[in-house]
């Protein structure tokens, strides 16, 4: 926080107050907010009937709470006092509570708190990417039930749910997400999983799904054929895993992040599909699905040991089909390490 | 907005997006921004990888795709122009696009989208009120099912699983929460259910849950008892069931929301147990689980016909039990109509 000039940190919703605590804040309008000095102790203002869920860390937070009627913005400001210059405030907070304490703290200037959280949240250390681990060998293993699981006949949506139970009988505690996109659907990189969409023989399926096991997120994707894929789709999804490897082989301790982003375009350029490539080629992972650093053009950050990050180019190929490959990838001193190992190939299933 | 002052309302994440155009925002780093000027045509800022979520409405907006290198903040800027003086922006979008704004446009005031958008989605047309009356009905059904099923023997966890599944399998789109609170941890209001927590012969169970059901959001909590109850519980909870029909009779048109508040803590400190109910009576319900009309103490709006909110008062006796009593109810020019009509006694169980 010196380092960035900023006198308090103040943290809602979002993932830096249980990085931070081991507290989550219950995304509602009753106000949660931890406010920490750069000097002196952190407090965290909480709804009172909300208290018997915060776990006492005498040493680490002063639990203050507001019942419901006092105005805990009213109280998060006099915490953070008059004194105080600049506010670096939790990029989820809600914009309410962002206006409100602006008007009660005038002279302030606020700040992302990513500015102070990021750079911290960003390195993992050892125990963090065993955790990262265990969550990806726990889709590693979904991806290998599903190549012998059925998918002509159902609905997206089905599949959707069966990769939702089995991230929670993978022993995530929650399921984030779980695109299946099936045949042209899978040119759209965020579509939502159809109930009126039934997979049928000849289509790809797309599956990239992820939840938080033990505070920590998972992130895979795979692809599935319905039947044998014909050429087209064979040679495409094969430019696809070279762009792939490429970039995974490119994120050595010291490249920037632009740069990996970089070397899985120029594989599908070089193809002639570079118009086809419509997204960054990753995001960090942590305690939260997407954070700092992101693995895209601009962004000349040199990576780091133990910053992890998915790398997941696509080539979509709007009213046909798409097709997109993922896996977590961390930067070691020893190199780029893998953390997802399930099969790479495309998938043939019925 | 032009009542309020307002020159342009800004919408990301959060409900008052789907509210307004039927498309939600994934809640994720990429910015979605609806920007709606009080005068001219509104422009919904998205993620050209989004872009085919996104159902066309010509009349309703223009779609203004960004690409992955462009920046969002200040596409969103450059719509809301230099005019502008005032813009609301919708309560949940996040604080880190708020600043960023704000810094991209400094001469603007901002408020809170809500001061706009709440006295609008506060007042429930018929089909709306429908809406919440399929969703109501929906969790009436699990309710009563739940009087049949065992709690003996199963952990929180499990039942609030249960009632997860019952929510979609009623036809939920999404199930929002599921408190299952056993015995002592009853007296948390906003108790997480717990993998540990056996429930057994003797526990209160406070089970209070909600979901979408076709973008209407439901939110019930009935009372369960393992074996018959004592006689401390039973008239405990015969005070509760007193003091939730007080407050639903409370419930006319033109009552104030703290009158209604008011009127539950009334039958409740004439008990005894005044220092017992330690939230606010209600919250406004409609596509947001948690809305305007809050029903507390200081809130003098008075009700209005199509006000639907939730009626919930509760009694807790830290280390001991927990009782809780939830209804949602419209105000209407007959009278307070419960939308809720599963039995209200304390169900026995097995």
């Amino acid at each position: 926080m010196a380092e960035h000039g900023v006198d308090v940190l103040c943290c809602s919703v979002g993932a830096d107050l249980p990085y931070l605590t081991g507290y989550t804040a219950m995304p509602l309008e009753r106000l949660t907010m931890l406010v920490l000095p750069a000097e002196g102790d952190a407090r965290l203002v909480v709804p009172r009937l909300e208290v018997p869920r915060v776990e006492p860390r005498p040493g680490l937070f002063e639990v203050v709470p507001w019942d419901e009627t006092d105005d805990p913005v009213a109280i998060t400001a006099r915490i953070v006092g008059s004194a105080a210059r600049t506010v670096a405030i939790g990029d989820h907070t809600w914009a309410r509570f962002v206006i409100d304490l602006q008007h009660a703290l005038p002279g302030v200037r606020f700040r992302r708190g990513s500015e102070v959280t990021g750079p911290v949240r960003m390195v993992k250390d050892d125990e963090e990417v065993a955790a990262l681990r265990r969550a990806a060998e726990a889709v590693d293993a979904i991806a290998g039930e599903m190549r012998d699981r059925p998918f002509a006949g159902r609905t997206e949506l089905e599949v959707h749910r069966e990769l939702v139970d089995r991230m929670i009988a993978h022993g995530h505690e929650r399921a984030n997400f779980a695109i299946v996109a099936a045949g042209a659907h899978a040119a759209s990189p965020h579509h939502e999983p159809s109930p009126a969409r039934v997979i049928r023989e000849g289509d790809v399926v797309l599956c990239d799904f992820g939840g938080t096991r033990d505070g920590y997120c998972s992130d895979i994707t795979r692809m599935f054929h319905v039947g044998e894929p014909d050429p087209e789709v064979t040679e495409t999804y094969a430019v696809l895993v070279e762009a792939q490897e490429t970039a995974v082989r490119a994120a050595v301790v010291g490249a920037s992040c632009a740069s990996v982003d970089a070397a899985a375009r120029t594989v599908i350029a070089a193809a002639g599909l570079g118009d086809r490539f419509i997204h960054r080629v990753g995001h960090g992972i942590g305690t939260e699905a997407h954070e700092d650093p992101y693995l895209v053009a601009g962004n000349e950050r040199p990576l780091a040991p133990g910053h992890a990050f998915s790398v997941e180019p696509g080539i979509y190929l709007p009213g046909r089909f798409g097709l997109r490959l993922e896996d977590i990838v961390v930067a070691t001193a020893a190199g780029p390490r893998r953390l997802n190992t399930a099969p790479r190939d495309l998938a043939v299933v019925g």
